[in-house]
């Protein structure tokens, strides 16, 4: 194959992310939520939000890790963000999804996106962790809009979403405020466990 | 509301387009697209393809009028690319949307989406060229291989198709050498009318 037939046949296989589904519902509760339109709605996010980082980013990495970060999930499906068996050997299938993914794309496309997606999940660098911020704040907008959504229908506890949520906390002090309050208000609605 | 609680509200709003659904099927015809993953994969083909061009781009503002071009929907509905009718009040009807939409950002956010938008519809500059010429390839992709997909199910004639494909000769020419080469086999195939 040319390089042009490699990237068809890699965009032609993208679109199988449209029928992996999250956990997380529409916030018209009508279903659950898809990792294309999840990885669409983050970079979006991304956009809007960076005033509130302490340091500037290359906001077009940024949109570019958020758009590859679930591709991965072709492969290797979606997990659970409060999964704690699924997470055993979630990096074992994903990197075997993402060497068999990437790699139908042209070799310096191949190790660019397998790069980002690293940074994503390392999530260190000051682009991931703004990325990895946006992939939090986006599920809690939901659950406060879905009566709890999947906090409520796994019965979360406050302290699981504390953990869950402390990526906002390094990516930025205005939103980790933002998230705190609403936590507080997602336990006083009872959408989470005390 | 603060710059914050506006950002917020613009993103929950958001979520209305993994709603809309557009006349694409999936590639394995299983439903309709959304415009929501539509605008993800048309993202994520604009970062692959860059080669195929024959002036360099801003792919940041690439990216940034492809996450945004078909927010309008969420008040006005997809027009379908052939339809004729819908077309004659389509701008009128989207300019309506984009201004209650971009509107709940704050005002400098809402100028940039605003114009980023009209330069993606005009179609002019070589972000927007690359831009639409996406959303021309990305469709043709589908309807190869869903059996001829949206253009068998409204008999769609090859002059029809040659003129909604004419963005992408616009952008490039390696691209439209491709582009006509997938019409012959439609053809061929008895996917579009003589």
């Amino acid at each position: 194959m040319n390089p042009l037939e490699q990237q068809i046949a890699f965009i032609v296989e993208l679109d199988k992310l449209k029928s992996i589904l999250r956990q997380t519902l529409l916030m018209d509760s009508s279903r659950r939520e898809n990792s294309a339109e999840h990885s669409w709605h983050l970079a979006m996010m991304a956009l809007f939000l960076t005033e509130y980082l302490d340091q500037p980013v290359d906001l077009l990495r940024v949109v570019k890790m958020l758009l590859l970060h679930d591709v991965v999930e072709i492969d290797a499906g979606d997990t659970f963000g409060y999964d704690v068996q699924g997470y055993l050997d979630k990096s074992e299938r994903e990197e075997r999804a993402a060497a068999r993914l990437f790699g139908l794309l042209p070799a310096e496309q191949a190790a660019e996106c397998h790069a980002l997606w690293q940074e994503f999940e390392a999530g260190t660098t000051p682009e991931a962790r703004y990325a990895v911020a946006m992939d939090r704040l986006q599920p809690l907008l939901h659950n406060l809009r879905t009566q709890g959504g999947t906090w409520r229908i796994h019965r979360i506890t406050h302290a699981q979403v504390m953990r869950r949520m402390q990526p906002i906390a390094d990516a930025s002090p205005r939103l980790w405020a933002y998230t705190l309050q609403a936590i507080e208000e997602a336990l006083a609605a009872g959408y989470i466990q005390p």
